[in-house]
Order: structure tokens, then sequence, then C-alpha cells
């Protein structure tokens, strides 16, 4: 490899970032290989041990590699890719892709929506909604955390809404309230993990993740369900075409 | 106001965060308005300092706040929203929105693409590329830190990409290089917002960032772009319907 360029006005951490990434790209190194060690790095491409720490941390923090502690830094399987150029549910496409779902219930109840719930559901003013909490897990690996908000008439027995484990939650829809979600609206922006989110999502507060938010309709155009997940940055990345 | 729960399981901090937001999603508070001080909070509220401090620090995070030295905490302007609902111009949709759109040029200049890039222009090895890094600002605020790389046999005269300063690099391709540009392929994830990024974003470093490549294509279907964009979180949101 070509030695980094010490005159650059490009910081040498991030020089060094490029060259591991491309190692990456050309499939020198591939998923669960373990790379070389800070050592390594200050030696090969003679920098400083807080210019190789950086490099390594940087790419730690956009998923590109991933820490055992005492063992090493090794690169990290590619990120799971979701098309937004259609509806989508996730657990099937995670199925589709030869991942296994996994949700787990984390809470299940009927609560006073804030201002930003009401609102998107287009509720009145005393009508409390059902909230479903889920940890999306794909090959037991925490992705999404997830909080459905659904109106209360939707659901004849929020008993039901257990069977989400099983089935996906639209099917559910439709097998057990006979609605159907055909259409949905979303809205995205990238936040940091919050120290309650990062306990659930397995990672550490501060990472990025993106806020995105789901306005489900039936075939009526109702709204049947609005949802705010909490996607980890470092294992999705979205795509989209436009014409 | 109802007052906090202190025996809930959602922090008090984040349990505060919502009441500033209804306030603000209610129309008390409109953007520009400033929000009461942490000592009023925390009497209001009968709050600790610090339980005062981080919500107001996270919604200055989430862009929902903005803080001016020595004279308070204030409601944002709410975010620039756009739609991936089709192919849209960056200053087109600016302009559309009463915003004023402004590109600074910061590097126009031939260089080695990286793997990534000579992957996604589908270049040979030894072909250069023309890289246009641009900090593109709405209002004098900057908004999205760009770099646009360009296959060499798309521009004929690398001055002439100058002028996208007046109108935008679209339509400048159209006008100066008879290439109508029809289609694009957009990824994003979250990020965090480097040191580097953060002078010219005029924003902290560690902030939540949306990373955007684009590859557009011409009628012909033949790359002519490809575009890695930092997209400043507080400043901007996404959206998108499926069907």
């Amino acid at each position: 490899m070509e030695p980094l360029q010490h005159d650059s006005l490009i910081p040498l951490y991030h020089q060094l970032m490029e060259r591991l990434k491309e190692s990456i790209e050309k499939r020198y190194w591939t998923p669960g290989d373990k790379i070389p060690s800070e050592n390594q790095l200050m030696d090969q491409f003679g920098v400083s041990r807080n210019t190789a720490k950086k490099a390594i941390e940087e790419l730690v923090q956009e998923g590109i590699l991933y820490r055992i502690q005492g063992k090493g830094t090794f690169v990290a399987k590619p990120k799971f890719q979701q098309s937004l150029m259609g509806f989508y549910s996730f657990s099937k496409v995670l199925k589709e892709k030869g991942l296994n779902p996994k949700d787990i219930i984390l809470k299940l109840e009927e609560v006073k929506p804030t201002a930003k719930v009401r609102e998107a559901l287009q509720l009145g003013e005393d009508e409390d909604v059902i909230e479903m909490k889920r940890l999306r897990c794909a090959n037991d690996e925490p992705y999404i955390l997830e909080s459905s908000f659904i109106p209360k008439n939707v659901v004849s027995d929020m008993e039901k809404l257990k069977k989400v484990g099983e089935i996906s939650l639209y099917d559910l829809f439709a097998q057990e309230f006979n609605i159907i979600v055909t259409r949905a609206k979303e809205a995205f922006e990238p936040v940091l993990i919050r120290p309650e989110e990062s306990e659930y999502l397995q990672t550490e507060n501060g990472r990025p993740a993106l806020l995105l938010e789901r306005t489900a309709y039936d075939t009526n155009g109702v709204i049947v369900e609005f949802c705010i997940s909490i996607v980890r940055g470092d294992r999705c990345r979205f795509y989209t075409e436009l014409t």
C-alpha cells in the first residue's frame, strides 16, 4: 500500500481509515477477519498510537469494525440494507435475507398519548392508546427499539398483540382484527442513542442511530398505527431510487 | 401542566423533555421564543439542576432548542423537510421553501478516487475523477458538506463547474455539458459529525448527521456523479411514502 501523506490537509487518522476501508472494500479482509493491531498499524503506516487508535475507534463507531475484549479488532458483517421503495415489514425483510427475526415485547399497555402521538393518530383529547414497545432482533442481535402506538378501537383484544413474536404485526392486524395495512408514511432523522436505549440495543450510548417514525394506514385511509423506532446505525442502512 | 412522575420507570429528564416538546408542539412556544431558565424549570417541575440541564442539552442535540451564550435557550426553527419521493435538487428545494441557497466551493480538483468512489462510478484502475467539495448553506447557515465525484469525461472544462454557486449542478450539467440527470440512487445512514466536518458545518463534533450517498444517472443510464453528503441532523429531516 502507498504510504500516508503526512503533508496533506486530510488528517492522518482519516487517511488511515480510508486505507483500512479500501482493504475491506477490495475484499482483502472479509467479515470476521482480524485486522492488524495498533502496534502493527503504527509500524506499517508510520503513525502515532493516537492516530491508529482514532482510526480504529471511528471505524468501530461506523460499524465497519468491532472489538472483542482481549482478542482484537475484527471486520464486521455488512450492514442490513433496507429499501424505501415500497411498503415493507421488518420481520419479513429479515426473513427474506436469511436473518432470523425475533421480537421481545418490553411493554404492552394502555397509555395516555403524548401530544405528538395524539396528533399523529389524529385522536381527541381524552382518547388513550395502546403502546407496544418491542426490541426487534435479527439472529439474536438487537437492531431496533420500537414503540407502536395503536388507537384502542383498532384492537378488540390487546392480549392478541402478544402473538407478535410469532407473526408480523401487520399479519396480526389482518388475521385478528381484519385490518389490512397497505400504505405508510415514514420520516427519519439521525439521533444519538440514549443511555436507556443503549442497554436494550446492547450498544454504547452516544452512538449514531436513525429515528424512524411511521404512520400506517389501512385500505380505507384510516390511521391504524404510529410507530417510533430507534434503528442502530452500525447495523442498518437505508436506500431508495429517485426518478 | 401535570407534575412529573417521580416513581416512573421513565427517567425524569426524559419526562421533562416530553413536556417541553409538548409545549412546542402545542405552539405554546414558537420559534425564537425563549424557554424558562434552568432555575425556573427546577422550580416549576421539582427537578434537580442536573435533570433540567440534561433535558435542555438533549433538546439542543435534537435541534429543537438552541442556545445563545449569555442570553438563554430558544425554540429552533422546524427542520428542513426533504421528500424522498422523487428526484430532487437541494438548491431547488431550498428555493421553493423560500430559503436562500448558497454554495461555497471548498475544493475543485482532479483526484485519485478511493476504491469506494471508483466502484460507485464504475471506473478503471487508472482513471482519475474530478472532486468538487461544497459547503451548502440555506440563509447563510451551513446545512450540508458535500463532495461530488464526477468522471473526467463528463466534464469538458472543470472551470465551468465554478458556476455552481449561481445555478444548480444538474442545471450546469445540462447547460454546459449537455447531460440530463434524470435518475438517482440514494443510500443513507446515521453518523456522528467529525471534528474536521464540524468546523465547516458550524456545529459541535459528535452531533448526529446523515451520511447520504447519491449515484446520479443521465438519460442513457450512464453514471455521471457519485456524491457523498454529510447532512446536519439538527436542521434536516427526510420523509417518504410507502405503498
